[in-house]
């Protein structure tokens, strides 16, 4: 009997003992993390498909996985013979778990899930769509004895990170926190567990707050870990109050100076888990969270006196504004990350056809130049290195087995970014290896003039990315081509490389939260692209910082400051069609990066810099 | 005593009889028209105050009106020995009629109003807001009896629109919007006068359609009158159901033939004012009627029993998509009113140092020309004639005696339009009279170059203005530069000037309900400015109507046909400031307006014109 048939019947046993008749697992940690750690990975174990994305349900006759446009093979190959239907998300006549759950349920049953890997948004809507027969058991964890060697969860060392990189204390964050705790504006107020109205005007002090996303408790205590890949921070919850701070997470993670360090900063340390049971005795008072972050478990885990106040809460706009020795460390950091970007782009246009190299090996020797960067360490993600037609599978990823061999002809694109001790980076380059069709230039020149038009873009302060995307996405519509995603995301400082509230996108996607007013402080990258399936893709990536201009009697004038310094390969560029403004935009950003690389380039990579950011 | 002093004294004999502590009048007809007319000017008989916008409250001790800073001179200078305060709405510490209304009833009392003039979701506000020991009298019009020469309501006759003209019938109308009516989706629903819940997902049938907005009756009656100024529109309130249809309004505007062809479309025809008394009696059903427009009165008058589903109508966005006919006619109405606007032009440009021209009688030079256009019918709106530093105020309006005098020097700034069979045009050109500074031509380039981009955009499905919106104001904002309101708006189809849902703006106003997606079919205004006081006003509009370009697997794109056929006074155009992409977009312009205008010009005519448009 294939393994994971055998994995799912057993879970069916715990499902009869407990009288569940649909068994629902998401890709989730407890804390709705981007990236999730190996503890965390039930949904491959009982399904054997090793994807990023997917959703799994299990009914006592039945199984269906649910994963998108970038899974479809992978998953058809790992699910053969688990019984396991598959579920294409997206397309036509597919429906969404959501769906699916509703219409296995029409006729009531019982549905268990893990409620801390599913936010208490998502339960409201689930009892809003499911019928009022179906009972809903979120105290239902996939148990590890069906698991017999499911790894720990994570508890790998932590450390503080020291002013002159966050730049303020925990003492002064926390004070901050506790000042907004005094004017919360909830999208919602909940009580006994259901809906009782909306509040549209009307602010609220918060008793409590909680915290559960770990960027967000990462940021707060200054505080910086490795228990999620590529984002450094601590499996944690934290619970702040008017007058104490509480933060759960495994002990041993702490060295003794760093426990002192966060006791002497008045921070109460409990276990990771007792915050459940620590909630549980909250006397009645108002709890700031917010419902589609903290998950369910947690909310349900508070007294039924306690009033919630949902909401977005303090900490994801602070972070988001970076402070003033942030911005000045990201600076830095960019340039450590454009001294290796830039090596390794002489390395690869001096060395390709004249030795072996294929996409896992160029990334693999990025790595090794960002390795050599002081404060560098770790990939803020996993690289993308995509030759040709790989490149136009957005989210291409190779291993050594399958990677293309890289020959002096076509695109190689390269999206990659550390995380140093100043901040975290995230580049795309498109290099040209050797000769191109004309219409790959064509393209190329399009994708530059929409990054150079948005990174040139002033604006009157409210504007939102929504505002603005169309300088990135207007050369390439123009051409009646397009992107199918956003045109950048928010990033944060040795933190999560996609972080809320910014980004630049033209459609709303209220799910993304990324459409915030462009702040002063923000980072955002800017990453047009063109992806034509089949035949090559093409990105090229600038992070741009938010800056306040001139202010005048139409208000206060935002532009972007390009921290990204690496050259734009000038070989795929028709300067004809671009207009002289766009040329002028270009030669100046080429210039500063010459100047600034400069330092850093011994003498045949200074002679090949000057050509690389040569003015067109 | 003061006249008004003496009127507002009446007025509160009349609170004191009914026990009212606050009368409320807002500047509003029964249909929350634009414009209204002399029946409805309660607030400037009481007042003296003869601005377009304005609000005034009376206590039984003290009065106030709320005006914006179009007004504060002129407000100030009439309300004089009136005793009324005036509130400089949008400044400083200066509080919102609602806010000053909060304040006079902090401690109770009774507020009436005339609850027609005022929308049901303006009282729900007013509900929330106050405090519950506050009676809200709705019923409360200001009494005929203490405004003697009270104008009656407007009864002008009124007339089908041909079907050449309308492009559909009331019939196919009707059966479209019975169609509509069985999927709603509401925003709210309310029972018994109260919000009983938000449903998101979930679509109603409604058995009742309540119509109160003029517009939306004219188009969906193809019937047109002249109630309101500006706007060929028809006093009336309309009911659909799914079988019958009422139409509500004095008799006498119909004469015998439009009757019975209203009549034959099943159309059945009650006197105005019974509709508060029909739908008094309806039976306990769902009933659609729009919150924010339908007055609260009306809305208070349906039985307790009936459901209301608050949403946007269906002809709000059925109205605003022109039909193939009604875009025909379209390009037809742009070609005689630009023909007018063009000879307009060659006649000032000829004479102006050479006769005596002033701002209004320009002004009535160019009506003159566009009453010889075949189907001309009425200005659409009041027409803007400014000469320099008149032109910064964006809603100057001159009469006869304080009309600027224009010289061969400057800008003239002249915005107008026309209502034809054919439909509504709305078209602004700045002409140049003689000398101006280098500077005036730098902001005139830029206005230019705004306006040029957005009506080359080329976009995917689903953008709205706000994503467009920085094509026409990124080079003004690249200056410096900015104006403070929308780029565009709809335009209706021989109906009101400036129609929702459709138009251009950067940042999402809820009470304007301009953000629509751009459908095909949709007619908006493109018209960038430059406003600096005491010195000088730019505007160029053209109409743009929303057309479908080439689908492809990115989606489908979107272009705009431009409607608007005059040429754009070269003499202030910098070409050198225009990259070469911009003065293509203008020379294929100017070549289409010369080769449509040509064969209504002259021989003179005509060569001026020939160079008017030249290659730039």
């Amino acid at each position: 009997m294939n393994l994971y048939a055998e994995r799912i019947g057993t879970l069916r046993d715990f499902m009869r003992q407990n009288n569940l008749d649909v068994y629902y697992v998401p890709t989730a940690d407890f804390h709705g993390s981007e990236y999730i750690d190996e503890y965390f990975k039930v949904r491959t174990f009982l399904s054997g498909f090793t994807g990023s994305a997917g959703t799994l349900y299990v009914t006592l006759t039945e199984a269906g996985l649910f994963t998108d446009g970038r899974y479809f093979i992978q998953a058809e190959q790992e699910l053969t013979g688990s019984g396991i239907t598959l579920y294409r998300s997206g397309m036509e006549n597919v429906p969404t778990p959501e769906e699916k759950l509703k219409d296995l349920l029409a006729d009531g049953g019982t549905l268990g899930f893990d409620g801390r890997l599913l936010s208490y948004a998502f339960l409201m809507q689930l009892k809003e769509s499911l019928p009022d027969t179906v009972t809903i058991r979120h105290d239902m964890p996939f148990p590890d004895e069906l698991w017999s060697d499911r790894p720990a969860l994570s508890a790998r060392p932590a450390f503080r990170l020291a002013e002159c990189y966050a730049g303020k204390s925990t003492v002064d964050k926390l004070s901050e926190v506790r000042e907004a705790m005094k004017k919360v504006h909830p999208d919602a107020i909940y009580k006994n567990g259901a809906s009782e109205r909306f509040h549209k005007n009307t602010d609220h002090t918060a008793d409590v707050y909680l915290i559960t996303s770990l960027d967000e408790i990462a940021w707060l205590f200054n505080l910086r870990g490795n228990d999620v890949v590529h984002n450094p921070v601590v499996l944690s919850y934290a619970m702040v109050t008017d007058t104490k701070a509480f933060l759960y997470l495994n002990p041993s993670v702490l060295d003794a100076d760093t426990k002192k360090q966060l006791e002497n900063d008045g921070i109460i340390i409990h276990p990771y888990n007792s915050i459940y049971e620590d909630v549980s005795k909250l006397r009645a008072c108002p709890v700031l969270l917010d419902a589609k972050r903290v998950n369910c478990a947690l909310v349900q885990a508070l007294p039924k006196e306690c009033t919630i106040l949902d909401a977005t809460g303090p900490i994801l706009l602070a972070k988001a504004i970076k402070n003033e020795t942030e911005q000045k460390n990201l600076v830095a950091a960019h340039i450590k990350d454009g001294v290796a970007v830039t090596k390794f782009m002489y390395w690869l246009k001096k060395n390709i056809g004249r030795q072996h190299m294929t996409e896992t090996s160029a990334a693999d020797y990025l790595l090794s130049l960002r390795e050599k960067q002081e404060g560098f360490l770790e990939p803020s993600f996993e690289t993308i290195a995509a030759y040709n037609a790989n490149a136009a599978m957005m989210h291409y990823s190779a291993d050594e087995e399958t990677a293309a061999v890289l020959h002096p002809q076509g695109f190689l694109l390269v999206d990659s970014g550390g995380q140093y001790y100043e901040g975290t980076t995230d580049i795309t380059r498109t290099y040209v290896l050797g000769d191109i069709p004309y219409e790959w230039k064509q393209h190329y020149t399009a994708v530059l003039r929409g990054m150079l038009a948005l990174s040139d873009a002033k604006f009157l302060y409210g504007c939102r990315g929504i505002n603005l995307d169309i300088l990135a996405r207007g050369p390439l519509w123009q051409m009646g081509l397009d992107y199918r995603c956003g045109t950048g995301h928010g990033v944060g400082y040795l933190l999560n490389v996609h972080e809320a509230p910014n980004g630049f996108r033209w459609r709303i996607v209220p799910e993304r939260n990324d459409s915030c007013i462009l702040e002063e402080g923000m980072v955002t990258t800017n990453e047009p692209g063109v992806y034509v399936e089949g035949s090559h893709g093409i990105r090229i990536e600038n992070e741009l910082l938010c800056k306040k201009g001139e202010k005048n009697e139409y208000g206060q004038y935002m532009y972007f400051e390009t921290l990204t310094m690496a050259p734009i390969d000038l070989d795929a560029v028709l300067p004809e069609e671009m207009t002289a403004k766009e040329r002028e935009i270009l030669n100046n950003y080429h210039k500063k990066v010459y100047e600034t690389l400069l330092p850093y380039m011994n003498e045949e990579e200074t002679k090949w810099l000057r050509e690389a950011t040569r003015e067109i």
